[in-house]
């Protein structure tokens, strides 16, 4: 059987996250690196016909005016991450990828990502119909020209504020409708991105808290395209520790009083969340877990600050207050130091594999067996780490079964 | 259907643990608590008909010579732990289960418990098997007295030293013979606890990381005798947290380079650790989590410090040093700051209901389903919190299914 | 030498450390603790004739329609401290300190406080002028009363937003004149208390951020009327240790690159810096320490967050990054667990006694020797610890000297 | 005035402390990097003749059989330190140290670190006079090849156990005549390298716990010779905050219940120092600072572990119990992340700078005002961290003074 050929097609391509899996994919390739981090890589997933490293072509759309080498070094320079000699050897991938980046879109974004802008996008003035044409034209083009079997698009771009989305049609038929007009749709470009994805067959992957493809009139389009989709929201750190320790509590029959979160960090990400709508979307997105899973809200707290000089190093401070037997007061504290785009990427590269095979395998609509890769799982009620992990083991032993 | 009365046989009747499920069982008797931090309060074990809180009747074995009260109002005042009114309340329990509390045996138990012994139990000179007789009719005294149904033995006495076993038989019918000579057997005093108690029927439960009811001629009494045991060492803090931690790396591969804990306390258990001998007992029960969990061995170090002025109040920092993606290096730090003694006693309340349930419901051998109490739990092989929690689960499902 | 009476004058007398100041006082008039956390105790002051605690005799203002013996028994309850037989024996004390609380003022506290406010106090409609007459008239009833030699009026109630006070006059003949008018005066009750007992030559201590005797033209009245005030903001937690840990970085050459600080804490006070507007004055005094002991402004975050179950307990986690030799980053982390009221109280004591004493030696204006009490210390450059604490031990070794 | 020319002479001149120093002077050379981290470039010293960088020139000796570049490259992969750029242009610089570096002594430095030695070294069967000939002259000889005004000897190699020294003579006279014999003598290395710098005129500082110069018959002999010499053990991280932390409790006379530090790190250093006798001797400098600064003595423990991942990062958790007003008891911990060598190097550079000048200026024996950099100064009572910098000032300001 031939190898199939898979894109793998970034939103926000030159931002940190994807930077680092164009970079670690190249690693892969050239055999520098070992799998630490893949989760594709547990054996759990070995008999899984997954696309090996060399049977990935990367492109994508990005909105800033920046050269991919040049993001890839600052974060060298600035986080200390990545050797010398494994930049050194990325040089003529990152000018390959380079040229597959198309400019992205700013419609609906907010001003936070706006200003970030290259003159050149942000003079675009296109309806939404337009964008989701232009979009879907740039990854087909691109499948075309690589001759690939498949293309999964990953939003891997900064947070979107908000979208209000209560008086959103809930059928494609639609909210289709809605594209045409020129500044009536709410919907923000990760939601465009999704749609023109999914209306070409494509799989889409919300890697962020932006809208995505998480309304059900998107689904609807992925079931009518035969393709699937997931999101949304990486789980990396702070939120991953908390769906594994949370369950803890329940079992043992802890209360919990109160669990703060304060982050900081420095990154672009960083920067754009300092904007009070776009940090918005990323703390709902952070502080709906702890509740769910013990059964009752205690009082919650999600702090994110944007600091500078901590660069790409996400450092998370969260105090657990709960109580034990005879109402005794006792606490936990916790301090995670992580590298965010470190651990986010590889996670990329997971998603694209086992979203490809599962597309592969017939899989329609949202891909509920990747919940545990996510803060805010599409379709999954539970926010328990152990009972997300266990939907992708049961995948794993039968991906025809979703 | 007429109620069970089930006895509660704490062996170490008056140190903290005991003393605090002692007044944590007055206080639920009285209705002055709630039931936070009893696991075997959670829905999941609402229809099965485990004993009820008036049910149940303490006696115990005790080396020191103290009172209860004295040592609960000292708990009070170093650690501020009980509330003053309910300590107020419980002052006729105590001397109810006082006259219940008879001398226990420091046979090869090491000098640092033998000399917090009283003068008349030092002043024993028994052979093991009569230690074995005048337990076992201390207990089936207390059994008759108080016309009970079954008594479960509970071992929350300090920790012993290490107890080489190698060479002693595998059958029980051999390891008996040896607890006839004077000075031959080296079984300390917790497996000849466990032998009295499951010689006469009762089940036995070992809450420290003494050897207690370990050895495979022991359990092979217990299936003679038609009884059941499980242990050992409840599993309060910080090894709790590892059993939970651990399988988050695992899952997500990422590779622990090294895992250090360090515990101060400075409560009895804490004094008796400070003797290197009876330190090493506990440690290496703390020490062999990850590993397992992990599938491979990173560099592991766990310290235990008597810090006297800390009182009950375990307080352990863990650092978790971590390898991700293109080899970054991370971690995650936490500090538990839990109160030993409130965490301990619901779990041994928790562990005389279900097992006199198992009991009840015809288990026989070691109870594998309480995994999830144990740091080192008898005839299971996973550490995974998560995995030992589902045996639990699918026992209370079907408890004859043991 | 007869002994000299001195009255304490707690404005917010009922609240946290008000409530703690009162019971420690007892405490120590009747023997039943040491003399641990007050800084007056320490043999630096052996020789100076300060206040002994059967001196002193408490009154003050409130605006809350509350009893002082509920509020310290909740807090007992809450935060579990203060033991119980000490509570026993305060009774009569509390009793007679409530004789000597009068209803406080809300003019321009804002709303956050003026909501906690008894209908008497709102329904109070007073100008300034009024206001003034009326404080200044208790505080003096209060002296006449018990025949005191000397009272000293310390500011522990919430704190209020920030004032605007770029318009107003320096000098106090200006000022008074803005206090005849209804509604044009600024100033925040903190400031009208500051007149008040001015004016009439007691002096003035500021626990809190508000504003209190800041203004020139209040230092002018305090030295025209040969009495001394100080303030603001009791230095008491996280601020404490920044400057004492800022000056190690500057004095090792590392540069600090960031300086994050998160608070946490449940109390009365929290619930009031809950509201923007009075966080404000609170960060504004908490986030100006780091730079000018450095001498450049490394990027620094403060915040403080309302978590109702933490109670009286404050805890902050600081995360420091810095960088040492050839630009090498590094980072110290410190969390601080201190119990707020049990922080602040003996620094009130501490204040009365050596306010009183410096008051008696013929201070005027305002009192920078005291500066190691506070945040954001009236008239002083330094904010390092060790410095402030060198001008105590100078006027300790010449009290006659300021 | 010509300028002086300085030699800087490192024991264990190829360790993680020297080889760093040695790329930190050669970036400052070539203008490459600034001056965080030096404390003799804080504008105190401005005033003052110290060397510059282009006039230390680089030797020392080392017992191990590797090659300095090794050994800064290994440290750069495994602890993440120094810019790839800095390596590069440091090259010729270590060749040319390299050539100065002469076979060390392993005499009485116990088997950890004689293990380390290479064969050629092992192979010495030397007297300790012989010794301190062969080191004298390769320091003289160092001297001369270069025209060198002076040479500061400073040891960084590996901490020795401890040495019995009661027995020792308090004069140099006598100690001198104990050299002689062959197998008598307790003296260790580091002592040795002491007599033999001191003998012929040059200063010596001791950055190690090992026994250097602290004998009275050294200094002596430093007096006799009119040069200086300081110790012992430098004071670069955990142990610089407890030197900070505790005269804060001390001025706010709150009681410290119990200090515990945990301490691990995974270099070479931390590596030898895994042999109790080794550990022996940094612990007990590590363990006396609190008691004195606090005038009694808290419970105390101080643990070194060696956690090979943590490479050249020094992790160290302190937990602060301690005591406020009315018995409360309250806490502080905090985690110091740093990395040793990069801290240590720069201080050596300013030892080097310091002791030069106050030689020049014609300092004679032990140099007290050195203090705050030590954990252990030799000839100073206080711990206190700004009473010893206080020193430092005030030298700076009157260099003739000491």
């Amino acid at each position: 059987m031939a190898r199939r050929r898979i894109g793998v097609w970034l939103l926000g391509a030159k931002g940190g996250v994807a930077a680092t899996a164009i970079t670690g994919l190249c690693a892969l390739k050239k055999g520098l690196v070992g799998t630490t981090g893949l989760v594709s890589e547990l054996p759990l997933f070995s008999q899984l016909p997954l696309p090996g490293w060399n049977d990935l072509v990367v492109g994508g759309h990005e909105i800033r005016d920046v050269s991919l080498s040049d993001e890839v070094r600052r974060m060298h320079e600035i986080s200390r991450v990545f050797d010398t000699p494994l930049l050194d050897q990325c040089d003529s991938q990152w000018q390959q990828v380079e040229k597959e980046i198309q400019p992205g879109s700013v419609l609906n974004v907010g001003g936070a990502i706006e200003q970030l802008a290259s003159a050149e996008v942000r003079a675009l003035r296109e309806s939404p119909r337009e964008v989701v044409e232009r979009i879907g034209s740039d990854i087909q083009s691109f499948a075309e020209r690589h001759d690939l079997d498949d293309v999964v698009v990953v939003n891997v771009a900064s947070t979107e504020p908000p979208t209000p989305t209560e008086m959103l049609p809930k059928r494609w038929a639609e909210l289709e409708k809605t594209l045409e007009g020129d500044n009536e749709s709410p919907l923000p470009a990760s939601a465009l991105y999704a749609i023109a994805a999914l209306d070409r067959g494509y799989p889409y992957v919300n890697f962020t808290p932006s809208l995505g493809s998480a309304l059900p009139a998107v689904d609807e389009l992925a079931r009518l395209r035969g393709t699937c989709h997931m999101g949304r929201d990486g789980k990396t750190g702070e939120t991953l520790l908390k769906s594994v320790l949370a369950p803890m509590f329940a079992h043992r029959h802890l209360e919990v009083l109160s669990w703060v979160g304060h982050n900081i960090f420095g990154n672009l990400d960083a920067q754009v969340l300092d904007d009070p709508g776009n940090k918005q979307s990323k703390i709902a997105s952070k502080d709906h877990i702890v509740g769910p899973i013990l059964g009752y809200q205690p009082q919650t707290r999600v702090s994110i600050e944007y600091v500078q000089s901590m660069g790409d190093w996400k450092t998370a401070w969260d105090h657990i207050h709960f109580r034990g037997f005879l109402d005794t007061p006792m606490s936990v504290q916790f301090t995670w130091q992580g590298c965010d785009s470190l651990l986010a990427a590889p996670l990329v590269l997971d998603l694209v594999r086992l979203t490809a095979c599962a597309h592969q395998a017939g899989a329609k609509g949202s891909l509920s067996f990747l919940a545990s890769f996510f803060k805010s799982p599409q379709g999954v009620e539970t926010s328990n780490f152990f009972e997300q992990f266990a939907l992708l083991t049961a995948w794993a032993a039968d991906p025809g079964s979703h």
